[in-house]
């Protein structure tokens, strides 16, 4: 998973966007690098929300966050930070449709952190693992001179007569849902979330789930990684849209320059599942509740928007830095 | 797994054994705060060289590596840095006697490295993993304006008619072993240390091994892991002892100010193997030629040493800081 750096003002845009580029270059080619290295058997692609472990039906996942970019020691509180370590990870579990087992935590701690800051940090971890029945049964603690960098693995199973729900398997037509409304996660969202796991687990027992994500990296990007592993395009419905628009994303609007529909469409982690099923599928009851239909996927390449007047304008692949649109 | 932090000149060493103490209780408090979540049916105790997924005969280690700690980038070959990330958590798969499986890589890179410097470190990575038939099959990429840190976890799983060798399962009398010589790792072997993974195997499948870790802390605090997990004292051989010094620590002791002995017992990073096995053991062929025999397990607390005229010293439990003796 790669997440907006949470620190940066809108004039440190620019930067940020060039280093992330270079992220993605390295990430295309350690995926090459590693092509080889799955077999075709594996029932989950290179890339995916999570990995298989070779001859058993276990995935696993691993995350790493660092102060600076994915949290702030200054000014967030300790637990938070934590609990935000193994939500993401939780959250990776919940976008595979798959049960979390247990968890291992490494951690490079500030050695400027009190005893007790670096406890609260690992306490928050802890509760978030037991609220998920995900126990941590080992790690890797270490103090450096340098910010906390937090890595987190999560080892997860589908449940019996379920498989793990990949990126890749939506087709033209499938519409396109999301669990919750997005953008503005960062006014505080990105570090309180609740991850998803028990509406994922729902999902991929009770529905055809074609496709799955967590929106980590923003709707429009994580939208992006669903059609390119399809082999699809998607068709995003703006009057549709506006109602998975987060009331933060209209907050954050008032000072950013950006629409809200901009936010949500560019915003990184939301950590809500982005998420395909055939057109011909009833919902009813809780699941529909927690489900808002935003689009479906097409046979043609590319993502567009389709506005209120008919007219579509396709969404640049890398988010909203291309993104100038009327939205 | 805790290191030597691998900067520090002799100098500096009051203020590494006071964060490593610190690092020690925080570890210790953690372990407590961690105990209810271990079942008393889990194969594998909490805080071994590897843990259990729950429900299954996987185990799985991470180990977290940090640029100016375990490694330095300024000095050191990228590749042979990947290497030692892949190496020390495959180190941890030897020290159980299991299989590695697969392994998942989380990097966060400094971002003043090239892509080419970053791409090095990777390559190290994986092919260290494809030496041992433990293909990397996941991980999170991110960069930052700090320091290179590598967290890498690996899955693992017993050959057939084979369980997890534990530190706990030593008793009074067990005889004690290491594979290799020991010491002066920091010369150069704490970074191109084969991981001994075969020898692991071929131990725990032709003999019946009671207790087992990898030397990375040194000899005397791993071998005090062992003692204390297995409820025994022990007590080395001074003259044995001396058969296991590597080179490596007769050239440090040139310019340390310490014995070539002390650094066998209290140096880092060796990763060796240290294991107990009952008395009565025929050993014999290549096994064999990998097997120093140091000391014995016994009924009473503490590590001693007895030097070749008999008399006995006690060992002080963490390492040589406190270890002034004679040798």
């Amino acid at each position: 998973m790669r997440r907006e750096p949470q620190r940066g003002a809108s004039n440190e845009r620019a930067r940020e966007s060039t280093e992330r580029r270079g992220e993605r270059a390295l990430i295309a080619r350690l995926g090459r690098l590693l092509h080889n290295e799955s077999s075709s058997s594996d029932r989950v692609p290179f890339g995916d929300d999570m990995a298989a472990i070779p001859a058993s039906d276990f995935l696993w996942t691993t995350d790493m966050l660092m102060d600076g970019v994915d949290f702030d020691l200054d000014s967030q509180p300790r637990r938070a930070i934590g609990r935000k370590a193994m939500a993401v990870n939780l959250s990776d579990c919940a976008a595979m449709g798959v049960q979390p087992l247990a968890a291992l935590c490494a951690v490079a701690l500030d050695d400027r952190l009190s005893m007790a800051d670096a406890e609260e940090i690992l306490v928050g971890v802890i509760e978030m693992a037991r609220q998920f029945d995900c126990p941590l049964v080992g790690g890797d603690t270490n103090s450096w001179a340098q910010p906390t960098v937090l890595a987190i693995t999560i080892a997860a199973r589908p449940k019996p007569g379920t498989k793990p729900v990949t990126r890749g398997g939506g087709r033209p037509g499938d519409l396109l849902f999301v669990s919750g409304p997005l953008g503005g996660s960062i006014l505080g969202r990105h570090l309180s979330f609740t991850p998803r796991v028990e509406f994922g687990l729902a999902l991929n027992r009770e529905l055809p789930v074609h496709a799955m994500i967590d929106i980590s990296d923003g709707l429009a990007v994580d939208l992006g990684h669903i059609a390119d592993a399809s082999g699809c395009g998607a068709e995003l419905d703006e009057v549709r849209l506006r109602a998975a628009i987060h009331p933060d994303a209209v907050t954050l609007s008032g000072t950013s320059g950006k629409t809200p529909l901009e936010h949500a469409l560019s915003d990184g982690e939301d950590f809500e599942l982005l998420f395909a099923l055939p057109p011909d599928v009833e919902t009813a009851g809780e699941l529909k509740q927690g489900m808002i239909q935003i689009g479906r996927l097409t046979g043609q390449p590319g993502i567009v928007v389709r506005s209120a007047d008919g007219s579509r304008r396709e969404l640049p692949r890398m988010g909203w830095e291309h993104f100038r649109g009327g939205a």
